[in-house]
């Protein structure tokens, strides 16, 4: 796992992957799986949808710090099952045998198992709308590991994973920063 | 184009493609490409990032009123036309072929060659982040069309298309609406 341009991160995230968001609350460690995600900003800044029925919610309000890691296809049974247990029950990490590691710019680990990461803080608070705007300030990308194919969770059980791609690079030039 | 449950909308956007946002000026008709997009509740509402520097903004504005449409993978070049010109200059309807279709719930066309469309209602403006929040009130599904394949944009100029689908129905059930 290298560190990478922390001004490439948000290409992780725009493509809209399922993604695993770590807290520590200052005793332990925890894990949620997030598909509701968005960039707002290429510095990079991104919006996520959580609450108090998340009970990571009570950490990022006590510490304001993240970490969201990227978990690729292979993870599937990981990703749904830190998805439907609670952190107040077990030790996600433990459980799940995901290895905590901590990036030393935030009090939240990085996920060793997962594609990338992204170390962020949190910047605001939307209450109205449930939403929370966290800043990346370090990411990390594990070039080496196999497969690289992300996860889409449609919200109805299924997922998709990625397919082709398609380079539009010569024609979108005017619009990347 | 037949009308699906509102309430299964948000599994239109949940997966993250990249969607072409309708509006209309009270003049004319217009289109923009955006990315940067979240389900914010399953009612269903979203939320979009966009600004001043996007023409379809002041009709947002204006009107508080838009068309979410959801392209497929045929559709790549009108994607990327739409994303890097303006309805400034432009009738991008006309110009990059496409049919605008009246859903009649609001003032903006539904584009006829999508997958999908929704029709929204702008229910706040978070002008600190530039996020828009919108309320889906009616959705249409184009059932008969061949390729369903839906596009997410990387935000270096490439696109994943949707690949193969995994089936969690049985384990998520718990977290399902």
């Amino acid at each position: 796992m290298r560190e990478m341009d922390i001004n490439k991160a948000f290409t992780l995230i725009e493509p809209g992957p399922v993604v695993l968001i770590t807290t520590n609350d200052g005793v332990k460690n925890n894990i949620m799986t997030i598909s509701w995600t968005m960039v707002v900003d290429f510095t990079p800044k991104f919006a996520i949808t959580t609450g108090e029925w998340n009970y990571s919610y009570k950490a990022l309000k006590k510490f304001k710090e993240c970490v969201i890691a990227i978990p690729t296809a292979d993870q599937i049974n990981q990703i749904v099952s830190i998805g439907t247990t609670s952190g107040k029950d077990i030790n996600k990490f433990e459980k799940f045998g995901l290895t905590p590691v901590m990036g030393g710019n935030v009090n939240a680990p990085l996920i060793k198992e997962c594609l990338a990461n992204i170390e962020c803080k949190v910047v605001d608070f939307i209450k109205k709308h449930d939403i929370i705007i966290l800043e990346g300030i370090a990411a990390y990308y594990n070039s080496s590991q196999k497969n690289k194919q992300t996860l889409h969770a449609v919200g109805d059980g299924t997922f998709v994973l990625d397919g082709r791609k398609i380079n539009r690079k010569k024609a979108m030039q005017s619009k990347l920063p």
